[in-house]
């Protein structure tokens, strides 16, 4: 049903684009690949849009040839979400960077897809508000709409999907949209805008992004907890869950994670399951905080906290903790990660954590694991040798156990990094066939010729 | 396209049903109309659904002989959501009632659709978890999913939009689906929980709700103040909202709303715009919100700050609030309600009030103004002769030059309410032909035959 570049459609693109259309062997290969293990997949071409227009001349094009169209940003999605599987045209969009407006008494934003988040955040900083989703890379925010992206502070602000006020979006046909207004909350109608986030770019392109943002807290203090057992410090966290504490930050690390980012951050960390923690809010409601966390971290056997106070300190911390993932990496020189992201209700966690703990004992190759454990999120790193087909197959089988294990404790197949390619059979196990097929007639609905990103999260078919 | 109850139709709804298929003209009247200024519209026939076995055979038959269906709450709508204005089945789902779980570790419930919200916080008391979104009316939590509501609560909780986990949602072909895991976050795929939620009954018919709980606050106080001025009460509510607090709820009344509520509810508040308030959370944080919103308040010429800390008199006072609709119709006999439902971004609300009260002047009969000031949302109710042509006319003009001022504020025709019939060329106003014209062809996708709720939010064609 698509069409290939053909030579005279490859001109009319020339015509269209000039030089922001480039067919280069080396841009194509940069497109290439996310952070996944898959090889590369390359565009027959990539655009690099630089305007609204670029994008709707785009997709109208690629909608009147029926060519494949795939939105790109930072490249950092770990799922196979960017890989044109299809061929066809890569759209670009880093170029598409500017915040283009703050609203310092709404307490929104509105910018460009491309724009990254350490990018947002160094631009409002003389505001005084912040965007507080946090997913580890340094992501491109229309890409995290893409992913209904969350990490390390979902467990105060919520994801993308409570952080999303309103979209611009350029459909199928190459029609500008807006889902909605920029009131704080709407009744009217359909609620296009959690349509779109999360869709992966199947069915829209995201143009244009207004987003909350938050006062920068008055205070903010972090603290590292180790712990004898990997229960113990899941268990903590779920006490602090059920207390209804409205704690900033807390990830767990496990003892291999810990040794990881030792190595890479050169950090002294003892090397023991540990949580990371960070409290935000005005000075006395941080101390109250403060003093039951410490209760609670004692009563499951934590001990020694470390308190980073100092700005500096604090980042040194959460930079470590960020780079977990090159840190795993490192772990084994030209390794790839195989990445599991499996999320349960908190009353499962320690039961799910302790059963794939077991479970990895098999694995013979190096892994580490971590997470977002406070909404009951956490993540196995494999460090596969990507021309090892018996580790791939390995690794493979152990992340399909751990979904099931999940999906059994009413769980999900995905927190936070999405389904690309890689988890479109896992998609199915855990929602069914009826409902999958229910996302595929909105697909047919609204991208009838399937050119955006097509062969993403389900199968047209 | 529809068809009409036919004998032999209606015979085989009567022998699938029995004594729970209800064609008698009182019943048929109960299920005509909801508390908009709506004449009566009948239903052919109402079946009371008891299980999700009954709501899927009657989809099915309705499916099967393309009978329009509606599915009915508690009937509290106010925009016409419930009206049978195509004829067939009203589909009753007030005897499915059961709290079927409630996991005190996960903060979570699963209910029916026809359980009432004060229902639900009667029967989980015991656990020391409460379910807090209030729209005022005892609404079903069926109802509550359907039109996307919120109230009083959503400045501190959010709206249904953000409390519900996962439903469970019977289909246009009578097939029954679950939208998602008991996961707090999830990236699978389309997100179809977002998608049936404000969807009033289109897209298919809720029979299973899981919602988020939160522990009963430690501490609970409430607080009215009065000010010389509404646009003083208004900004008042802004500088709180600013200023980042965490408050419970922040409800305005202007000077008509205290006198109804005076007279209904034996109250002596001063006659003057009002602000209602409630803190929660641990009593050191609720003092250092206190001091924070008295300041503010004595900023804003606000005086004479009136306490309720025991549960008794917050209730008395929140009772009285809650009863504001039923106040405004005692203040004409026999009158029935046009209510607004504007929302704004908050720094567009004073302008939008005071230039809502300007138009106001023009009015003759009696009319009153509150509203969840806190999201920027909030309502006139205007007290008509629902025999007065000029009246309605007159009400609706003034509703239609809210709306346009709402969205030239870049706010909505409706923050809690929903579009229903009332508010179809107020939804195309917002958002536009096109945006219309996507979620008309999601309904297409998901409903061919258009019997869910049909001739709501938007035309067929």
């Amino acid at each position: 049903m698509h069409n290939t570049l053909t030579p005279t459609i490859q001109e009319e693109f020339e015509k269209a684009f000039g030089t922001q259309f480039v067919t280069s062997l080396s841009v194509r290969e940069h497109h290439a690949r996310d952070e996944s293990a898959y090889d590369k997949t390359l565009p027959d071409a990539v655009i690099f849009a630089r305007s609204v227009d670029d994008v709707v001349k785009a997709v109208k094009l690629c909608h009147t040839h029926s060519i494949p169209v795939v939105a790109f940003g930072a490249g950092t999605s770990i799922e196979g979400h960017i890989l044109p599987i299809h061929g066809g045209i890569t759209l670009d969009l880093s170029e598409m960077n500017k915040v283009l407006s703050v609203d310092d008494q709404d307490f929104t934003v509105t910018v460009e897809p491309g724009v990254l988040r350490h990018q947002l955040n160094d631009e409002i900083r003389h505001t005084g508000l912040y965007f507080p989703i946090d997913p580890g890379a340094n992501a491109s925010i229309g890409g995290m709409v893409s992913t209904r992206a969350s990490g390390t502070t979902a467990v105060k602000y919520g994801t993308m999907r409570e952080n999303v006020l309103s979209l611009k979006v350029v459909t199928a046909s190459g029609e500008l949209i807006r889902t909605s207004s920029r009131a704080a909350k709407s009744s009217a109608g359909y609620d296009l805008t959690r349509l779109f986030i999360g869709s992966e770019g199947t069915l829209g392109i995201v143009v244009e992004v207004t987003l909350k943002v938050y006062p920068v807290p008055e205070e903010i203090i972090a603290a590292v907890c180790a712990f004898p057992s990997l229960e113990d410090a899941v268990n903590c966290t779920v006490m602090i869950r059920q207390s209804g504490t409205n704690i900033g930050r807390v990830e767990f690390l496990d003892a291999n994670a810990i040794k990881a980012v030792n190595q890479y951050s050169h950090l002294g960390l003892k090397e023991l399951p540990t949580l990371f923690f960070e409290f935000h809010g005005s000075s006395t409601g941080i101390q109250e905080q403060i003093s039951l966390i410490k209760e609670l971290a004692q009563e499951c056997g934590g001990a020694d906290f470390e308190w980073a106070n100092k700005t500096e300190e604090r980042s040194r911390l959460w930079t470590a903790r960020h780079n977990a993932y090159f840190a795993s990496l490192q772990l084994r020189p030209n390794s790839r990660s195989i990445t599991t992201d499996v999320c349960v209700p908190i009353s499962a966690l320690a039961r799910c954590v302790r059963e794939t703990a077991e479970d990895l004992k098999a694995i013979q190759f190096p892994w580490t694991m971590l997470g977002h454990v406070g909404d009951g999120n956490f993540h196995v790193l494999m460090m596969i040798d990507p021309n090892n087909d018996e580790e791939r197959a390995q690794a493979e089988a152990l992340n399909h156990r751990l979904v099931q294990r999940a999906i059994a404790m009413d769980g999900t197949c995905t927190g936070e990094h999405g389904i690309g390619i890689h988890k479109m059979e896992f998609l199915k196990e855990e929602l069914g066939l009826p409902v999958v097929d229910m996302m595929r007639r909105v697909k047919h609905a609204l991208d009838p010729k399937n050119i955006l990103n097509p062969g993403k999260i389900f199968s047209w078919e």
